[in-house]
């Protein structure tokens, strides 16, 4: 089973997002992310958080439906965004999708990008995605699915990676090192519907960004 | 003295930036980052790239001045932004701006913050700025300049940051570790003019948001 958290960030294309979506996800609503469920006439299966950025019409659209709600005090020790990916966890679901956490502001965008690397989401499928950008960490290998001409780029964000190669890209690595800082692993391109990745050691960011007229 | 580099990103607001500019600043185009500064009406010393990106009336427009031109070939070893951050190091320049760096396509604006990292820029003063967002390295200790209100938040992004203390901050940090994916640095807001960080070990990047208004 998979996990589809909507945070409260940017939803550009709901429409993209909602072509993700699979009719046996478990939706939950980190806190404000019921906005964009609501958008999409999507009513969550969990609602949670201090509930301090939902706002009443939402809340009032969910009576009366199978919406399960956990409210949380203000001062907790999580945000409510780490409060959904527990709630997943404790689920026994082995992938998540984190919805509108890209393209808000700077910081927050990083800040959801850095929790790809939580301990405790570790072994785990996790991807940031909203339809048109896809952001995950590749820790040992993977399959990216797309359309040719969609560019995939790989950053490595901790520390040097090793052994990085590529199939099915334009542009291919084979066993190379990529270091921090480094812009070769940018803008490579999808050669067909499927490509792939694979690391013998470290942590390299993947993004994809599909093409806007698929 | 400062090189100011502009990149071929987003710039917004082009008059924040102005404001953030000196008289002797050292401005630098890379490649097509040209566009910024025609549309500022500031001349650069230095237009480098492979100049496949940079307009042809915006290459007139610098005819008959004092900037000087370096072509590359396009095959080349480093992108444009490489090549301006060494033209700046190799002038000798203690500081570094880079401008319309943030903000446009997700993977080359974390491409772009991963230059931070360069071991070649390790010991200079190096941001990204566009004038309402700055993002720097901190690897011991920083002093950030704004206004009372303003958003600070603190994202390890290598490893383990140990040992941080925060100034007029909000949120007072005193000697605290800081792991990968926590989101306890985030959101921060300055109480002054002026706020500090200093962290024992590790590398913290830190994203000060200007307010809009000032």
């Amino acid at each position: 089973m998979r996990a589809v958290i909507f945070a409260n960030g940017e939803l550009q294309q709901p429409e993209r997002l909602r072509a993700l979506l699979r009719s046996d996800d478990y939706l939950i609503s980190a806190d404000g992310g019921l906005r964009h469920l609501r958008a999409l006439d999507l009513r969550p299966q969990l609602l949670i958080g201090d509930l301090d950025s939902v706002s009443q019409p939402d809340v009032e659209w969910l009576a009366g439906g199978a919406t399960e709600i956990r409210k949380f005090p203000a001062e907790k020790d999580f945000t409510d965004l780490e409060l959904a990916l527990r709630a997943a966890r404790e689920r026994g679901t082995e992938s998540i999708l984190l919805a509108a956490a890209l393209g808000g502001r700077l910081d927050q965008t990083l800040a959801n990008i850095a929790l790809l690397r939580l301990p405790e989401l570790s072994g785990m499928d996790v991807s940031l995605d909203d339809g048109l950008t896809e952001v995950r960490l590749i820790t040992a290998n993977l399959t990216i699915h797309g359309h040719t001409g969609d560019i995939v780029s790989l950053i490595p964000q901790a520390s040097v990676v090793k052994g990085v190669r590529t199939h099915a890209l334009q542009y291919p690595l084979n066993a190379e090192t990529l270091s921090p800082g480094e812009t070769r692993g940018i803008s490579n391109v999808m050669l067909s519907a499927q490509a792939a990745v694979e690391i013998e050691s470290g942590e390299l960011l993947c993004v994809h960004l599909r093409r806007n007229n698929q």
